[in-house]
């Protein structure tokens, strides 16, 4: 099935949205929101696969789908983990800078924390106060999981997988050296993050969804151009049930966790690239530095995943960068 | 007014609680959980302070209050970040291990974001797999915003400071070495943190809450035993409105927003510590090596903060640490 958030209130209201993303339900009498629904998934999944069937079988009164009525599948989140699972990026920023990668990078995830209290919808524009920081997007993969108990292993995590997502997961690429050097991780330079308009369960994407990753293209579209379409489920290290595993070693996972893969990237170059920084990276390897800006205002970002009958999936997150200015 | 929520579902039930911590009477008319309460503040703080006053006078229906049945007062949250505000702390880890601080960290606050999906109950046991990770607590002070916008000064961020609680931000210290070494900042060696079982309105801290700090001695009792008792307002770096202002200098921080401190750590050594780190750390450079070894399963912390007539403020956090053994 198929569920999303309509913009509305801190949470969001929970609908159902058909397969084909035209048309949407209310299901709000089912959980109020996305994170009720996860917070009772035994009791809710059942109900909402009813609703979402009911809705395939034109046998509800349903309403024109719009994405742009949409916020993030959770609008806020209690824990937004996002790992680097395609080590070859991380290799890639590494030699860049000519730096060598730990050869412990190809067993041992990186994952940092993001914040969670305040997602930008898929729609929403991107206000950012100052250009010079950087501004660059990455689209990934993500899940949304139940309730993990701590410890659990790599095995058992895939069955706790509730729902896929896709996501713009924005960076400060100018703020992100000085911020790693002082030795706590990312914070200022990773402002709020976007989702997907839908987030799906994994059934949903048939034989694409297997050995715990996504097995599509997923496409990053700047300003009408595109930046890339790497295979997400190609060079991927570390799966989605082993970033989980690695998430949970020291404390359990609430309901509604949201596991992210990094910026999907594959070794096949031709595939090309969904962040910018991967992009001058590689003129900087080629050339000896880069020649394409970061994002400016004005700029649109667009990240989409399709079938292979073409069909947007997830809807398409489609953000534009405007300048931020400080309320009053 | 004082705030705690009842060990009740996920998000816990809210009531208020006498200012002697003795009884307690719901709240959960006004708003059902400190979260939905920290939603709407403007309407629910004054129907909380009434009903507060009511409790105060003996107005109302009261129950005795007993700080065990209580969750941390937002059983779970949208943010934590963690500052590291006391900055001749940071300075004696780095010392310790023969490392120079940089200047920059007297004037650029160091900040982490923990997990903040389930957080331990202030009377919880702190469950861990294996006593070689090193358990170490760490007793600090921390703040719940209401909604603070992108870009805030430091000028105006000390309003938007609802509640005041104190934590005890679990560590793992012989996890962080190698995961500080991946250079994407604290995880694994972060577990679930816990909070005083009562928040407080920074006004019901009379004079003691002035120049953004609280300027009590925060007690730290490992088995019966003081580690130390180092006043909270003193050789604070960075007070709580330029932590506010440091979090939200490229984002918006969602109500319910929690800010910690850090260790509290004086440099005056008479007052002890808040941490065992920082106890090993004194024992490196006295005598070259530590003495005094991390937490064993059996072992129970102790941290409260006291008045001036030696009432007890927010509760008492009293963890015991135990062995975790994965369910099944």
């Amino acid at each position: 099935m198929k569920l999303a958030s309509l913009n509305k209130g801190r949470d969001g209201e929970l609908i159902v949205v058909s397969r084909d993303l035209s048309r949407y339900c209310g299901a709000a009498d089912i959980a109020p929101t996305l994170q009720a629904a996860l917070d009772a998934w035994d009791i809710t999944a059942p109900k909402l696969r009813a609703r979402f069937a009911a809705l395939q079988d034109n046998e509800i009164t349903s309403f024109p789908f719009d994405a742009a009525a949409c916020h993030s599948p959770l609008p806020r989140a209690y824990h937004w983990a996002d790992g680097s699972a395609y080590v070859n990026h991380v290799e890639l920023v590494r030699r860049a800078r000519g730096a060598e990668m730990p050869e412990s990078f190809w067993n041992d995830p990186l994952m940092y924390q993001g914040g969670s209290d305040k997602f930008l919808g898929p729609c929403e524009q991107i206000a950012v106060a100052d250009t010079d920081w950087g501004i660059d997007f990455e689209a990934e993969v993500a899940v949304i999981t139940g309730d993990v108990p701590m410890g659990i292993g790599a095995g058992n995590a895939g069955d706790i997988i509730r729902l896929v997502m896709l996501v713009n997961d924005v960076s400060l690429r100018n703020l992100i050296p000085a911020e790693l050097a002082k030795g706590f991780g990312f914070y200022q330079s990773k402002p709020s993050s976007a989702f997907s308009p839908v987030a799906v369960t994994p059934d949903e994407l048939g034989h694409h969804w297997h050995g715990g990753k996504l097995h599509l293209d997923l496409h990053a579209v700047l300003n009408g151009r595109k930046i890339g379409a790497p295979n997400a489920g190609v060079d991927m290290t570390f799966n989605f049930p082993q970033l989980i595993a690695h998430a949970a070693k020291t404390r359990p996972l609430g309901a509604g966790t949201i596991i992210g893969s990094g910026t999907v990237s594959n070794v096949d170059r031709s595939a090309g690239s969904c962040c910018l920084a991967e992009v001058r990276m590689l003129e900087i390897l080629a050339d000896g530095k880069p020649v394409t800006p970061f994002m400016q205002f004005g700029d649109r970002i667009e990240i989409a995943m399709y079938d292979e009958h073409g069909e947007n999936i997830f809807g398409t997150i489609s953000q534009r960068v405007v300048e931020y200015t400080e309320p009053h």
